[in-house]
C-alpha cells in the first residue's frame, strides 16, 4: 500500500462529501443560499452516530448528567439577563466600492471583492466604512404582529435553555452540584462571514453540558472536563498529532467567561476550534437569578447555600463531522490501483457492512446476500449491493468508511461460509455465514485505533 | 388490581410530565412563552426512542429509502413554488372588543376574553373584524440588511428540502421510483392558536417520508403507507380502539394533496390527526421545475420519463409523544395503595431496568447494585436508584413507565441471584446476577403487547 496527497485539503472532502452523498450545498436548483448545506444520506448516519457516541459518554455512561431539549424560540427575556441582546456582536464593515461586508477583526483575512489584491488584508480600492457592532442573533415575530412586543430570536447557543431550567432539574431530578445537565440542538448565529464548508455556517447541531460545581471545585472540574473531551477524540479516531489545547487569553474571552480553553483540530485551514471548554462562573445563573426574580442557586441540607459554578464543554457536530473526515480520509494505491478511502472508526462509519453477491447475476448468491442482509439489518445499518463488478463496489464501500463486507461467493453455495474482507487492512478471511451477525456484533464492540500509516 | 380514572384527561398527562421532568413549560422563570415546551430528561429519551423506532422502521429495515437532513432555513424560492408564500395561511379576526385573536375557521371553540360565555361560539359582547389571512411561516433576516432581498422563512414542514434535493438522491444514490427519501426535523409555524399542551405548538419535530412513485401506481401505494403506519402504531402500544382512519374531504385538503388519510387518535380533546398520509402527486416536483428551470424528473434506461407522484405519511413527534403517554397512563389500587404506572412498550420507555438495592444502607448490596447497573449501561439507558423505601423506589419508576426493576436483597449475598420485577404483572422472578444482562438484551428485543386490563 501506498500513501498518496497528505495532508488533504479542504477541496477533497468537499467533493467526496458531494460525489457520495454526505452533504450537498443547499438550495441548489435555486443557486444555493450562501454557507448551507444539506445532508444526504451517509451524512445523515454519520451525525446520528456523532450525537449518540456524544450522549452515550456524557449521559447514558454517567450517573451525574441529565439530558433536556429546550425551544429554539425562548421567552426574548432570556437573552437580555444572558448578554446576548447586548454583547453578542461582532464588529462589521461595509465597503463602499466594491459592496462587501467584512469582520472588522478578521480583515487580515479578507480580500477586496473589485481589485483584490495577491495578498489578502491590502485594500487598494476599497473605501471602508468605520466598524459597527452587529448582532448575530437571527430576529423573528411571535404572531400576528410585527413590532417590539413580539420580538424574538432564534437561539444562538443551547446552554441559555438550560440554566433556565436550573431549578427545574434540580428539584425534580433530585440532583446536587456536582452534576451537569447536557443538551443537543439546532442553533442559529447570523455571522458575517461564514464559509469554508461546514466549518462556519448559519445553522449547526450544538451540543453542550454544563456542568454545575460547588466553586471551590471549579478548577478541578474545568481541567476534568478539557481531558475527558480531549480523550473522547482520541478514542474515535482523531489523531493524536493534530489535536491540541490551547487556552484563551483574557481578551479572547466571551463575556460570560473566566477561563477557556480550545481544544483545536488541525483543519485543513490551519489549526482551529473544534471544542470548547469554558468555566463560565457563576455569571449565567446570576444573570438570570438577577432578571428573573428567581433564586437560581443551591440549597443544602444542611442549609448551606451557594450559586454552583458552571463547567461548559460545547461543540457543533458539523466541527466534529469535518475533523473526523479529514483524518479518516486516504488516497493510496493498492495492488496498482488507487483508491479512496476512508478510515472512519467503526463506531462513526455510516454503514458497517456491506453484503455482496460476488457475482450479481447469480440468482442462489443474491439469495443468500438477500437473506443475510435480511437478518443483519435487525441490529444494524447494513447495505446490499449488487450494482457492478466486485472491485468497484468494495471501492464504493471504501469511500464512504465501511468497515466491513461480507461476499457471498461459488463456495458460500458449497460450504455456507462467506468471506469477509477487512476496510483497513484489506485482508479477507471466511465466516460461516450463521456466524456473520453475532461476528459483526463483536467487531463493533472492540476498541479500535486507527491502522498507522 | 383495580383499575381507576379511564379515561385519562389532559390535565393528567401535564401534571405527571411535570412532576417526573418529562416536560416543563419553557421560560418558565420568565412567564413563560405562550405554548412552548422544555422537555426535561425521560422527555428526552422517550423521544430519542421515537424518532430511533421511526428511522428504524423508515430507513434501517428497508432498501427502498435514504435519509436526509437538509436547513431550517432554504432559499426563499423555495416556499413561493411549493405554495407556502401565497397558500400556507390561516384566516384570523380579532375582537375590537376583547383584543383577543381567533381562528375564523375555529370561532365555534373560542370564547370572548371579556365575557366569556358558557357556550363556546357564543361572542355577544365581541366586536369582530373581518377575517384576514395570516402567513403560518416565521420569517427572519439573512445578512446585515433588513429587507426584502434578506427575507428568508424558518421551515414550516421538511418535506421542501427533500423535493429540492430529489435529482441529488436520483443521482447519487442510484436511485429509481418506487423509492423515498426519510427526514426528522424542528420546523416551525406561527400558530394564531396554539394549545392542548402538546398538541398544537409553535415548534416541532417533523417526521415525514416522501415516497416517489410512477404516477400509476400512486393510489396503490398511498393505501399501502396508510396500512404501514397505521401498523406501526399498534406495534408501539397504541390502543386499537383508540386508533382511526379518516379520509379528508376535497374542502379540508391541502393546496398540494389530491389525497389525505389522517390516522387519528382519540386524544383527551376528541379524535384528532396524529398523522397524516397524503398523496401530494406532481405537485411538488412540477412547482420546482417551474420555478426553478431545473427538471425533476425520472428518466428510465431505456429512455421513458416522467414526474413522478409522491405519498407522504408527516407526522410529529410530539403528537406520538402524547398519544402513548396517554394509552399509557393508568391509575390502579394494588395491595390497597394506589399507583400511576405509565405502560409503554418496552421500546419507547425512557429507562428500560431500574437496579436497586433493597436496603440502601447495606454497603455490600450497594455495590453489587451498582456493579450490575455498571455493567448494564454499557449497552441500555438503566437508572440506579438508592432513594428511599424500596416501595417509593418502584413506584417512581411505575410512574415513568420503567419495565423491569432488578433488586439486590439478602439473598443476592449468598447465592448471587437477583430479583426481576415486571412493571406490568408485577410478578418477581430470580436471576443469576451475571445473566442480567443477556436476560435484559433478551426481553427488550421480544414482541410486546399491552397488557389487558
Amino acid at each position: 500500500m501506498t500513501e498518496l496527497a497528505q495532508p488533504v485539503t479542504m477541496d477533497k472532502i468537499v467533493s467526496l462529501c458531494r460525489r457520495r452523498g454526505f452533504v450537498f450545498p443547499s438550495s441548489e436548483i435555486y443557486g444555493g443560499l450562501g454557507s448551507t448545506y444539506d445532508y444526504g444520506h451517509y451524512g445523515v448516519l454519520m451525525k446520528n452516530n456523532i450525537r449518540s457516541l456524544w450522549f452515550q459518554a456524557m449521559v447514558q455512561e454517567r450517573d451525574d448528567i441529565v439530558a433536556l431539549d429546550s425551544a429554539v424560540i425562548l421567552n426574548p427575556r432570556v437573552w437580555e439577563a444572558s448578554g446576548h441582546v447586548a454583547e453578542f456582536t461582532d464588529p462589521l464593515v461595509d465597503c463602499r466600492t466594491c459592496k462587501l461586508r467584512f469582520r472588522a477583526d478578521k480583515l487580515e483575512d479578507a480580500q477586496c471583492g473589485r481589485k483584490p489584491s495577491k495578498h489578502p488584508g491590502e485594500f487598494k480600492e476599497c473605501d471602508l466604512t468605520e466598524a459597527r457592532q452587529f448582532n448575530l442573533m437571527f430576529e423573528t415575530h411571535v404572531g400576528a404582529l410585527k413590532d417590539e412586543s413580539s420580538l424574538a430570536y432564534l437561539r444562538p447557543e443551547t446552554a441559555q435553555g438550560i440554566f433556565i431550567n436550573f431549578k427545574n432539574v434540580l428539584q425534580i431530578a433530585r440532583r446536587k452540584p456536582p452534576f451537569g445537565i447536557a443538551q443537543v440542538g439546532k442553533s442559529f448565529r447570523n455571522e458575517i462571514t461564514p464559509g469554508n464548508f461546514l466549518f462556519r455556517v448559519r445553522e449547526f447541531e450544538l451540543m453542550e453540558m454544563e456542568f454545575f460545581v460547588p466553586p471551590g471545585e471549579a478548577e478541578q472540574w474545568y481541567g476534568y472536563w478539557i481531558d475527558q473531551r480531549f480523550g473522547w477524540y482520541l478514542k474515535y479516531g482523531v489523531r493524536e498529532g493534530n489535536l491540541r489545547k490551547r487556552e484563551h487569553t483574557a481578551e479572547e474571552r466571551s463575556h460570560y467567561s473566566s477561563g477557556t480553553t480550545d481544544i483545536e483540530f488541525l483543519y485543513p485551514i490551519g489549526w482551529s476550534e473544534l471544542e470548547g471548554v469554558a468555566n463560565r462562573g457563576d455569571y449565567d445563573l446570576t444573570q438570570h437569578t438577577r432578571h428573573s426574580g428567581t433564586k437560581l442557586e443551591y440549597v443544602g441540607e444542611g442549609g448551606e447555600r451557594y450559586t454552583p459554578y458552571v463547567i461548559e464543554p460545547a461543540v457543533s457536530i458539523e466541527r466534529i463531522f469535518v475533523a473526523l473526515l479529514v483524518d479518516a480520509y486516504h488516497e493510496e494505491v493498492v495492488a496498482e490501483r488507487e483508491r479512496t478511502v476512508l478510515r472512519l472508526h467503526p463506531a462513526v462509519a455510516p454503514v458497517k457492512a456491506a453484503i455482496l453477491p460476488l457475482i450479481s447475476k447469480n440468482d442462489e448468491m443474491v439469495n443468500r446476500a438477500r437473506a443475510l442482509h435480511e437478518d443483519l439489518r435487525q441490529g444494524q445499518i447494513v447495505e446490499y449491493d449488487d450494482g457492478g463488478a466486485i472491485g468497484r463496489r468494495y471501492r464504493r464501500q471504501d469511500e464512504i468508511g465501511t468497515p466491513f463486507a461480507f461476499t457471498v461467493d461459488e463456495q458460500t453455495l458449497e460450504d455456507d461460509t462467506v468471506t469477509v474482507r477487512d476496510r483497513d487492512s484489506l485482508a479477507q478471511e471466511r465466516l460461516p455465514i450463521g456466524g456473520v451477525r453475532a461476528w459483526l456484533d463483536d467487531a463493533l464492540e472492540r476498541p479500535w485505533q486507527a491502522p498507522k500509516i
